[in-house]
């Protein structure tokens, strides 16, 4: 198995928020450059922060909270921030691999044109929440693993393998000889998100907000499940429709 | 039975963004006084409200964007706001008749401290969506039915009813006399969601993103239910969560 690039080049991230960069210390799989905090703020949160850094061997810094707006570029840093570098890449078959290691069968996220971060933060957390083996999106039409997408996802995606791949249809025809199967969600679908049988090796895929899932990607799909709608207004925030499907595959494989 | 205050004394919403202003206007729930759509903007959204106003009788006023962005506090109008009265008032009680006058179980949705408008519309999105026949939330310490949280909910605000309650407990306990059931949504549940009973007149109840159920509330709840979590971050985000355990309602009536 060929391991990804690891996208040396790669500017490095400004992380900001309590959750991204206190997960992003746990999960050690960044290079962790120096940790800003606020200074002159009492905040057992932050202090916490620091404690967490000094068992890391990880260098702070008190600043002004006018200098840490400044360098991530919101206000919504909460007094923190982490310079580190990009989190490593991730081949889709070694999330196959990881889940395989642990004896379970593989469940993948695969998401198509998700272009909002907060949403994408959103399904992260989710997926790590229902226990998914990894994230798969397009590096193209895609919201990216920007800081904003850690902050929306809790922290999560510091933890959760996420792969960023060229053609997503053509990662799928390539992992469906792994042996998975792929369930897309899509308003016309061949049987209600009940309906489905979701016990085996699987890549659920989800496609943007109002839009769905592009031609090729649907065609690459097994088969298509809908979410059962009422009322008015006929869609579902992308976030909770990739849950709801998520959840799915967790009460099958509970059940 | 009452019907509640339709809250006449209260000042009106200016409602934005083409979701909330369309389905205020083809809802009809609200006193509708002026239109205002962005002057020289092709498009055929807002063009399509216009269409809608001219069949209601409401006046239309073609102004700048900046206007617009002045009314409406915010520069996501997207060329539209909506001058309206408050939504009426509604009895939790009202929510339980109209329930039954449809022959269905009643299926309610309580909210214990939800403060995030955007939380609050995503879950009147997703419970309109799940066929919820009502949401209700205290008046106190909780977000409020304000413009943001109908641009939240996609519009789904201006369809599905809410009721605003003093005592979100003492509410809980009038309508277990009307034969309802009340499952609470809580870190340390009795049993996992998907082992819960759905399937009669019931109440969900679901708390703020990480604090959960307030103890009189906790205590109103005939059983107590978890979603189940793997990984390092162990809370969904707040619409998330609710929205789980409203699908799971959907999933049980559909067996």
């Amino acid at each position: 198995m060929k391991r990804a690039s690891t996208e040396k080049g790669k500017a490095s991230d400004m992380l900001y928020g309590i959750n991204p960069v206190s997960e992003a210390l746990k999960a050690g799989r960044r290079h962790i450059k120096q940790l800003y905090l606020a200074s002159g703020r009492r905040d057992g949160r932050v202090d916490a922060l620091e404690e967490l850094a000094s068992k890391r061997n990880v260098p702070v810094s008190r600043v002004e909270s006018v200098t840490l707006e400044k360098v991530t570029g919101t206000r919504q840093h909460q007094g923190a921030a982490l310079d580190a570098g990009a989190l490593p890449g991730v081949h889709p078959q070694e999330l196959v691999a990881a889940a395989e290691k642990r004896g379970e069968a593989p469940f993948l996220v695969f998401l198509d044109s998700v272009e909002d971060p907060r949403n994408l933060g959103a399904i992260v957390r989710s997926a790590l929440c229902a226990g998914a083996h990894g994230v798969v999106l397009p590096k193209d039409r895609s919201a990216q693993l920007t800081p904003l997408v850690s902050k929306s996802s809790a922290g999560a995606l510091e933890h959760l393998p996420v792969s960023v791949v060229t053609n997503l249809a053509k990662t799928m025809e390539e992992l469906k000889k792994e042996g998975l199967w792929f369930a897309g969600l899509d308003a016309q679908g061949d049987s209600s998100l009940f309906g489905g049988d979701f016990s085996g090796p699987l890549g659920i895929v989800v496609g943007s907000e109002g839009k769905g899932l592009r031609p090729l990607v649907k065609k690459g799909c097994d088969f298509i499940v809908s979410i059962p709608l009422k009322g008015e207004v006929d869609s579902l925030n992308a976030s909770v429709a990739a849950s709801l499907v998520m959840y799915e595959v967790v009460r099958q494989r509970q059940a």
